[in-house]
This record gives structure tokens, sequence and C-alpha cells, in this order.
């Protein structure tokens, strides 16, 4: 089964070419020389949950941020990293395969190879399977042959998704210590670099000589932290469904007699649904994060829709398209707690025929009043996170029927007065995810494959290889690594009577609806909404000017977190400089004064009570 | 309504980029000379109908080929049109919009205003029905600045689709009348042409000095025949539609877990669903031509696939992609008995709650045996040309479902002993429609709006616009325009007793099983089948070596009828020129026994008992 694995394949025309592109790398990563600079010990974005982190996480919790700097940057006190013995290093695809992934495997082949040529790196096959069967491929130029620039995980494969339990834990571990393997380096979003910050602790803990290093690969886009500024394939999936979506939104305007409802992925946080709706504007959007913060239920998003369809009927429009992420149904309120009675049941063992006869009366009421179609839906097994499976409830069809209904009943009464509803639904969810990599994307994998040998190099243990400043061009990237404890918070689940303190994690980051990105959408959904401002920001485009194109979401948002507190670094700096032994009194006094009002305003504000909210 | 169409509107960076691209024109429309050499009077390419097709069009059937020549070209008796009087053209899009048709209004426009900047140009906004209430928007530069090389009808718009009643006849007619049109233009697909064609006969019929020019613009491909290689949008719908495809493969190859199904437009004929395959190599893909062929019922084309899924499984493959054309429920011969059943409850006024019951045994026997689902998208109303709503039916969920209990039944008998089957089904229709068109599109739809003047400016009545060689390079194209009617045929309806014999229109081409591109397909069907030689033509490119990739089934097919015509006349001018007055007895003879030979071989093969096969 797994011969097939990492195979030279025929590609076409444009897979060839795009096979011939060569990434750069900054600045900081030429060479063979690199200087390591430790910043501060790091703490949790989340005060209120640091002490149970740090309990959970003895070993790996609280190391420093660490910056790769080129070798002749003056640092005084930066690690200088010549001499490279060769090393053993093993990789491995976790979850959903995001385009670019193949990236990752070359630039760290091309790092670990450039600074000693006798080290092996090796690829488990059938993803986290083949890292507990120990099933391996070296990676080689021939193997890479065909994989450079290309989408898919199938180079190596992927299967199951967790590294979780102790079985699963200790045969990682035995993996790890059969083949001798100085770094193991995981490929994922959110819940795999969770594992992998569990994996890196029992290693330390149980003294496994392997380091685990994660790299922020999802396309969902929802592993961002103040670390982390976005995830490889998150810009192609975006731009592949926006030019769909866009393709749409011409033929809404050629036709003009549909309304397009088009559910997007998008599972816990809805930034491909954002950000594809920057890319094209189209008439509607509805975030998870906008229904959960005002806590609208199904019937007031349906007369949203309504009022939206019957306003552009009166200046004679009677089409248009409409967006929603997957993750949209857990976040109404009475589908979510429908789908908890539903979750709740089928933990108990209660079979599928039987659940909606168990059902308090008032989940009955509302399951009896969704149609027969998403009611099979919604009694589907829950997924192994124990969210629903949201891939195959069509909450896009549940709206355009609510809405269909509701307008029928306006133009009856006369209160509706365009042309006849019509809704054609999609779901855009699998059709980009095996698309060839954006050149961003490309670049970005292939930088953080090389800086993911930069961390083992340096020895570290549970960080994330990490990239800043994305927005610029890639010979102003910062590169550098965090711990993966630093992003993780808690969650405080309030079942029951009791308050249950969940796991430590990296949890989704969801759209932040203070952000810049947002603040832009909401700037025009008017005149989206009302005037067909429809664009199209077409194919993703690998020559001309197109081809260097960036998420927008990315590049509107100042988040160069890791340059702050490299600045803030400097302000202390200079106020030691200024305020040396041998200053006068005043300035003495003045420093003291105003730091004592910096260190106190601080504390209140970084204190669990002031809400403890994480960045992100 | 209509104020929106023809305004400015906001482009993304690449829509502004392939708004400044222009195609080039061949050398024989360069100049404001062009010479005009006409063929023999044209038959139509179905003998056995050639009588009732006079018989409709006596105006406009027989009309000579017209092919356009270069100023420069040495042709004795070509028309050499060097006058260009001011004239007024107005154009109409018709049908399903599809990318490129924004190019045909802009070539014409440039033709009309080169060869006199007097000349009027109008669009009807909202296709048929601004033409019969005469709505229009006068074409000028301003209008056309943000529509140049876009997707979409959105400029003009479309609404209806016919122009086929007396009612409607007259009323455009009466628009042409009206605003004193030199010219009318028909932008649309096999339907459309028709009804240019009769919209020809008519005006000539009625001393209506308006010409009528139809121009093949169909993203299904279907208007294809001796005189038509290619339609407009056919290439783009094909590239987007193959790169989702292929992304759907990697993803597919990369999970080794779901078997994708994915419907592919194409009504009456197969050629998206056959260049696509051939395009990305999925592992199976079902024509409508083959069943139809072979007459395959739907346990044939179920027990197929499922031999298919467990040959893989039996070599460790779990996943692949098949697939389907949306026409295909048509061509499965019970299915197709059932929908005309249907239908013809339909026809006499049943409502869908009761045609169940007043089906046939057997045809109730079929429709209890399909899954709920499917029995209702099968009762919808059929639409205005008696087909089934094919975008709503779908087949392929039902193959899926059928498939799926066919292969647990399998695994339960012990048969099949791979994985558990999943499939995952997706219908593209919509979201290729509204694509930037191709450059090959954007080139072949400007060049045929170049065309189109040149077939007004020679006073040719009930023509379409043609190019052939497209294969090769813009300047070898060939450009001409040939007689609608002789692209028609007559089809023989035997339902009842009597054979009835249909109105002569231009049919939708099938996909030939004896072509070229056809055997390419089958050629690598088993590998395909077996290996996953999947390959990802990549997004459509404008830039760059990709950027000018043209249709494999184009490419492959060796199709220049019009150049053979040509050849021939060739050969009888050369048998002409050696068999002149003086030439020796002996050579006389061997031309008259040759010749003898060669026109009753012919005879009988163009006879209608011979079977009168269109050439496509």
């Amino acid at each position: 089964m797994d011969s097939d694995y990492g195979i030279p394949r025929e590609l076409s025309a444009l897979q060839k070419e795009r096979a011939l592109y060569k990434p750069e790398v900054p600045p900081c990563l030429q060479g063979t020389t690199v200087r390591v600079e430790y910043g501060d010990a790091t703490t949790a974005s989340d005060p209120a949950g640091a002490h149970v982190i740090s309990r959970a996480f003895p070993h790996t919790y609280g190391q420093p941020l660490a910056h790769f700097l080129r070798a002749t940057a003056k640092v005084p006190d930066a690690k200088i990293i010549s001499e490279h013995p060769a090393i053993r290093v093993g990789l491995v695809f976790c979850g959903r395969q995001s385009p670019g992934g193949h990236n990752v495997v070359w630039g760290l082949y091309d790092a670990i190879k450039a600074h000693n040529p006798k080290s092996v790196f090796l690829g488990f096959v059938g993803g986290t399977e083949g890292l507990f069967a120990q099933k391996t491929l070296e990676i080689t130029d021939d193997v890479l042959s065909s994989y450079k620039n290309q989408g898919g995980y199938d180079m190596l494969g992927r299967t199951k998704d967790q590294i979780r339990t102790t079985e699963q834990v200790n045969a990682a571990m035995a993996t790890c210590q059969a083949l001798k393997l100085d770094g193991l380096v995981i490929i994922g979003g959110v819940t795999s670099n969770t594992d992998a910050a569990q994996l890196a602790e029992t290693f330390a803990e149980q003294k496994c000589s392997t380091k685990v290093v994660g790299v922020p690969v999802t396309l969902n886009g929802d592993l961002k932290n103040q670390f982390v500024e976005t995830n490889v394939g998150f810009h192609t999936i975006c731009k592949v469904n926006a030019q769909l979506i866009s393709n749409v939104c011409t033929d809404a305007l050629s036709a003009e007699k549909y309304y397009y409802f088009i559910r997007l992925m998008g599972r816990k946080a809805s930034h491909v649904a954002l950000e594809c709706a920057l890319q094209s504007h189209p008439n509607m959007v509805i975030l998870g994060e906008e229904v959960a913060a005002s806590k609208l239920t199904i019937f007031d998003l349906t007369k949203q829709i309504c009022d939206a369809v019957q306003a552009r009927a009166d200046i004679g429009k009677n089409h248009g398209v409409i967006l929603i992420p997957e993750g949209l149904v857990e976040k109404i309120p009475e589908l979510y707690a429908l789908l908890q009675e539903i979750h709740g049941l089928h933990g108990k063992g209660v079979s599928i025929e039987n659940i909606s006869s168990q059902l308090s009366p008032w989940a009955t009421a509302l399951f009896e009043f969704l149609p027969p179609f998403i009611r099979k839906q919604l009694l589907l097994h829950p997924e192994s996170d124990d969210s629903a499976q949201l891939s195959q409830i069509e909450t896009e069809k549940l709206l355009a029927q609510l809405v269909e209904s509701e307008i029928n009943r306006r133009l009856k009464e006369g209160i509706y007065k365009g042309k006849k509803f019509n809704a054609i639904c999609h779901f855009f969810g699998y059709q980009a995810r095996g698309s060839l990599p954006s050149k961003f994307d490309c670049d970005y994998a292939y930088v953080l494959g090389h800086v993911s040998y930069h961390v083992l190099a340096a020895g570290l243990n549970g960080y994330m290889a990490t990239i800043t400043n994305l927005k610029n061009p890639v010979n102003k990237w910062k590169c550098g690594a965090a711990p993966i404890t630093a992003m993780m918070s808690v969650k405080r689940l309030s079942q029951g009577p009791a308050t249950q303190i969940g796991k430590p994690a990296v949890h989704p980051a969801t759209v932040d609806l203070k952000g810049r990105a947002y603040e832009l959408l909401r700037e025009n959904a008017t005149s989206c909404l009302m005037e067909d401002l429809y664009r199209n920001p077409g194919p993703l485009q690998f020559e001309g000017p197109g081809a260097d194109a960036k998420a927008i979401s990315l590049s509107v948002e100042d988040r160069d977190y890791m340059g702050r507190i490299k600045l803030l670094q400097e302000y202390l700096d200079k106020v030691k400089s200024i305020v040396k032994p041998g200053c006068s009194q005043d300035v003495l006094k003045a420093a003291l004064s105003a730091m004592a009002s910096v260190t106190d305003t601080l504390a209140i504000m970084a204190s669990p009570s002031f809400g403890g909210q994480p960045p992100y």
C-alpha cells in the first residue's frame, strides 16, 4: 500500500514549470553559520492558565524565544552555530492536507544537506500510522523531484491525525529511539501542534534525546497567535475559493435570477470566509464569530437574509451571493445545544434511530421544525474531537430553504414584491485542498522548512518554527522559533454545576472582531450588499504581476509581535543606558516614577481578573 | 433594473491586467480591405433531411460558404470589399453565459469602428427580453473598458433564451426595423443559432433588410460540425473544472480514503467530461455517449464502478475519482424511459404528488427502487426543451449510493476485502461559468467578433461566423462563414406507431466515439483506472508558458474540414487543367474511368439509405 509513496509521477506542463521554481531564503538563513539570539523566558498568552500550563509542561514551559540572525549580525550575546554534525531527522504529515506541505519537506531537506551531506532525513509514510509503525521513506533529490511546489500530501500521505493516547505517544517514542532520530518535525494545525508539545514534554521527561519541532501548516488559517501570523496553505485555499466565488458572482450578475448560498471550510473559525469575502466582495458573508458574539438564532439569521433579499428586490435585483463557514451550525446557540444533546445521547450509546425520541422537549420541537435532510445530518456521529461532522451538514441548504419559505410567506402577504426566489447551494470544501500552492505558500513553507532545521541545530525542543513580517518581501522576513507552550491556553468548561478546567492546548484563533481585516469587511458591507461590487481576483497566477499576491487579511493586519518584543527590549536597554550610575538624581527620580507607573499598569492588565484575553 | 448594465466597475489587480491584453487578429482580417471568396452552394450534412431543410428555409438554404482572405491574396474570383458605409448593428446574448462572450462584442466593436467610425453598435440589455422590448445600450469604448477579456455576460445580461414563437420573432423583427438595424448578431449555442437561422429566413421572406449572424459561443462545446471546430468558453470551462478535478485527485491520493463522484456540465453531450478527463487523468469517466451506445443500465454502471473499486482495493487503493456528465441520467435507457413517462404526465397536467401513482407498473418498480432524494428530483418539471432539469438531478449521489450498497453487500459476502467505502459527491456546475476567459477563448471570441462584422459587410444573412485551423497560432487561423442551415439535421422521432419528422435544427454534436480524443482516453483508461496517473493542469495562466494552452480534444483532432473542402477544389481544378481539350485519348479515358468510380462511390455513401450519419 505504501509502495506508491514518493514515486516520481507524470506532471502537466504547468506542474513541470512549477517544479523548476526555487524559493529564496531570507538573508538570516543564508550561508552555513547562523546566529541564534534568545529572548526572555516566555509566558503563556493566557495569564489565568499559565500555572496550569506550567504544571502540565514542567520541562518545556517558559523557554525563551529564539531569533535567527544573519552570520554578520552584530548581536553581542547571540549564540553562533557553525558546527553542524550529521543528524537524523524524521518528518510526519498530520491532519488535513494543506497546499505547500511538500515544500516544508523540501526546505528542511535543503537545509539539512547544506549543513551536512551525511545527515539523514526520513519521511514517515501514511502519516502518524507510519510514525507508529516505523514506516519510512528516505527523502532524496529523486523523491523530491516531482513534488517541489506541488499540492497535496501524497509524497508521504497522511492517515490518522492524532499522537495523543499513551499508546500513541509511546509508539512515537519507540520509533524515534529505534531510528535514532535527533529531531522529529510535525507538520500540522492546532491539534497536531498541541500533540507536538505533549510529545516534546514526554520526550524531555523520559530522557529521549529526540527534539520535537512543530510547523504551522493548516488551510483553516486558525493557528494564529502572537508568534504566528498565518499558516501554510491558507493563502492558496482562499485564492482558489475566492476565484470560484467570484465566478459565481459573475454568474449571478449575468443571469440575474439566482441566490447562491456557498459554504466554505472553517470549522472553529471563519478566517477562510473572511479572506474570501475581502477578495471577492460577495453580497453577504456570515461569520461564525459574529453569530456567536451576537447570539443570533437561526430565525434571526433567516430574517437578516430575507431582509437583504427584499431590500435588493426593491431596487430590481433578484440575485446575490452569500457565504457561510462550515462551522456556522455550531455557532448558532440553539443548534449547538441541540447538537450537544444529540452527541450526549451518542455518547450513551443510543442508536441513531432512537435519538430523536430521547431528546428534551425543546430540542424535540426544534428538531421537528428542521427539514428532514438536515435532521439526518445532525444525527451523524460526532468527530473524534467531539465536534459535529461539519463537512456533512448542509447549513447552506438549511438557510436557503428557510429563506425561501419566509420569502414566499412575504410574497403572499404582499410584503415582498420581487421575482421568484431561486437558491443554488454550493459547498466549496474539497476542490481547493489539493491545489498547486501559491507562490507565497511555496516560499513560506520552504523557508519554514529551513527554520525547522535551525531549531533542531540549536537543540530546541517543543518549539514551533516561525516567520514574521510576512507581508513584506522574503528578504525582510524574520525567522525564529517560539515554545509551543507559550501559545497555549486553558478552557473553562461550565458544563453542569462545577467549572471544569480543560487540558492546556493550542486553540484555534477565531476571527478578531476588533481587527483591521474585519473592520475592512464591515466598512464595505452595505455597499457590497446592495451595489454588487463583485471583483474577481482570478485564478492563482505563477508568473506576471498577480504572482506575488498575499492574503488581504495578512496584509492589512499590523501584526509584528516578535518585532515589538524586540522593540520593547530596545526601550528597556535605552532606559538602562540613559540612567547609568552617575546620572543626575532628577533623571533617576523621573525614571523611577515613570517605571513604577508603567509596571503598575501592566501588572493590573496582565492579571487573570482583568479578563486575561489571549491576544487573538 | 437595467440601469446597471455596462457600468464601469471595480476590477481586481489581475482583472485590470487582463483588461490591458489585446488579442491579435489573423492576417486575413488586418487592414480595411478584405476579400471574400465564395465556395460552392452548401448542402446539409444530413442528406436524408436535406429536402426537409430546404423546404423550411427556401430563402437561406443552399447559400455558398464564404472565406475571408487577406487583401493581397491572389484569388481570381474573390469579391473585394473596400467600401464600408456606416451601418447599424445590434447584438444579443442568448442562453447560458460562457467565458469570452464579452470579447465577441469587443471584436465586433473594433471591426465596426475601424471600418467606419460613424457606424452604430447597440447591445440589447437583458438578453432576448431586451431585444423584444427594444432596450439597448450603445457600445462605446467607455462601456467596454471594464469588460475586455472578462468573464460573464454582465455587460449586457441575459434572461430568456428563445427567439422562437411567432410573437417573439415578430417582436425581434419590429425591433430591427424600428432601430434600422443592418445586422443582428446572436451569441449562443445550438438552440440560439437555430433560432438565428429561423429569424434570418423570416427576415428574408418578409423583406426585412436586417441580416442575421450567429456566433458559436457555448461552454458545452457541442456546437461542433464540419464548419465549427470548437466554441467560445469551452476551453475555459474545461480548464477551470480540470483544475478542480485535479485538486480533488490530489486530495484523494493524500488522504487515501475517499471516492469522489464528480458531476460535470454537459447535457446532451459529454465534451466537457471528456476534455477534463484528458487534462486530469481521473480514475474513471463515464460518458453519456458510451452509455447510450452500449445501452448500459444503472445496474450495469453500478457493477462497472464496483468492479473497479474492488480491483483497486485488491492492490491496496481505497480512493479514487470518477467523473460523470450531468446528461448521463438521460442516456441510461430505463431512467430515460421513466423520465419520459413522468414528463408525459406533467404534460397532461398531473400534479407532482399524483405522478408516482399513475406510472406504468415497470416504471413504478424502478421508481420505488430509487432513493427518495432522486425520486423527488426526477419529478421536477422538465425544462422548456422537454429535457429533465439536469442540474437538479444528483446522478452522482445516486451512483455513489448504489455503489456503496453493492460494495457493502460484497463486503458481507467476503468478495470485497478493501476498507470501508466512503463517497464524496460534487457538482461542478456553476463555479466555472463566470470565470475569466482563457487566452485562447479571449482570442477566439475577439476574432469571431471581427469575422461577424465581415459577414455583415458582405451582406450575408443566416450565416455563422467561423474560424478554422484553431489548433495553430492565431496568424494561421482561417476565417469564414457558413450558412447555419448547412449545419442542420432532422430528427426522426419514433414515438407511437408513426415516425414523426422533427423540425430542422442545429443539433448538439455528441462525442465521436471513433474520434482521436476518445481514442486517446480509451488508450489510457486502464492505466488511469489502476495507477493513479493524476496530473494537474493547474489554474488558468495568463502569462508564462502555460498561457497559450488549448483544449486537448481540439489539438488532437484533425478537423480542418474547410481546408479539406478547399483541397478538394484544388484536386478538381488539377484534373481540369491536366485533362484539357487536346490531351491524349488515353488520359481522357483514364480520367473518365477514375472519376466514374469516384462519383459512384460517393453517390452511394451520400445516399440517405447509407445511414446519412452527420459528420459529428
